[in-house]
């Protein structure tokens, strides 16, 4: 499943190259993601509020075409992989005008306590991205 | 007293209009009033652990003069003004090469507490910051 | 006349406090202006690719209550005042869920030329912030 | 050759989980590499003014461990790789207080000109680049 938003650059976002600067599709693909987890009942403050922190653990990140103030840019999100302490997004970043490629990336969070120390995905949590990160109408791994 | 830090303008805190974005003005205020307050030994993050926030109540500021990427600018922190729940710190930013004034500020903070309700400054902290607020050489208010 | 937009506090724009950094509120009140603006057909990026800039000169931000992570923000944005090389927004943001008041702003912008000298607003933009600064159905200044 | 520059977290660059947002890691090796290639007389600045862009084209970030408020971290920077349009530069990101790695990173340049097409870095941004991609002492290429 894929799950996508929109995002308008701000006039703050961009760079005096004139097109939005680089750190920001860190921040999109944050939107992109968050919101996914939404979708699914997965709050990631309420995550937070039970101690479990996601922080970016990795990021790779292929820039493709500059985006520029005030265009949409839309921001498709998947899970890609699921493990017992860190999940992986893929992104795909397209310029809603054209449909052409702005980026593609693939961020790994993992799972941290309040201390920020490795702990398991919630149960519940790990289920919710498993199916996130299933095709559509495929039968859960293990299944017969 | 007054306290001075410099800091130089970042790639990344440029627009396309090819100067400085505003909002950074803000960032280097509080860069100036956290390196004042650490001279005199008061920790903001020490602060916060005690359970003391200082969250910003008020901002005036009067942006004087665009500064542009890689130029470093230097900003002038002092007290003016402190209160039982509150402080307000007094800004004046240069631009190093040339001591053009850039722009000036006044910034409140109010005293919260860890769930953001309204609550004096500690004792220790309110005598520092009003030795800072003082002309230096001065007497403390209330001296003979 | 008042143009509202909505934003939704991103996780990226929390800081250790863990509400909203008060920095985002001139990037929110960017956002109120720039959409205001664009509904009575001045685009900004347009008006910068004609030559006319507009940095921001003042601030005044009065912060009211914290704003947190995925709350949504309506900005309502007005033309307080027009004259022939700026202009002044005044901003009221509310949170959407209960209405209550986040913060209250008065935003100056200086018409510039490319090399940031002061210049004229062009005619058009004039009068077509003029007519955002009237009371709706009012009859313009100087009409019998 | 390694170029270094420490940069102190500023508190505008948490979130609320208590460290140092992700995104900013690219601000901060952004700081590396233009203070790198400025020590061998490369201006980022004056490349821009010759018509000749430097966007970011890829990135590969590794997290190791959270920084926090106040903390000093070191970035060390080195050219890995010049190519006739793109440099790649490699970072190796500490804690200033007990050393140890906070990231590492692999960041891609692509030379651009003013309209964003690719084009060949100048000669003598070239040479310099590789002079700095050489271990200390080393031939260039091709000599004898």
């Amino acid at each position: 499943m894929t799950g996508t938003v929109e995002v308008r650059v701000r006039y703050a976002e961009t760079d005096q190259m004139g097109r939005a600067h680089h750190r920001h599709y860190l921040v999109w693909c944050e939107l992109g993601r968050t919101a996914l987890m939404r979708e699914r009942g997965i709050s990631y403050a309420a995550l937070e509020r039970d101690g479990v922190l996601l922080p970016v653990a990795r990021v790779e990140l292929e820039y493709r075409a500059p985006v520029f103030y005030d265009e949409v840019v839309r921001i498709h999100t998947r899970v890609e992989r699921v493990r017992s302490r860190s999940v992986v997004f893929g992104y795909h970043l397209t310029r809603d005008e054209d449909e052409t490629t702005v980026a593609r990336a693939r961020i790994t969070l993992a799972s941290a306590d309040a201390d920020g120390r490795p702990r398991r995905l919630p149960g519940a949590v790990r289920e919710a991205l498993d199916r996130l990160a299933r095709p559509e109408g495929s039968p859960p791994r293990g299944a017969a």
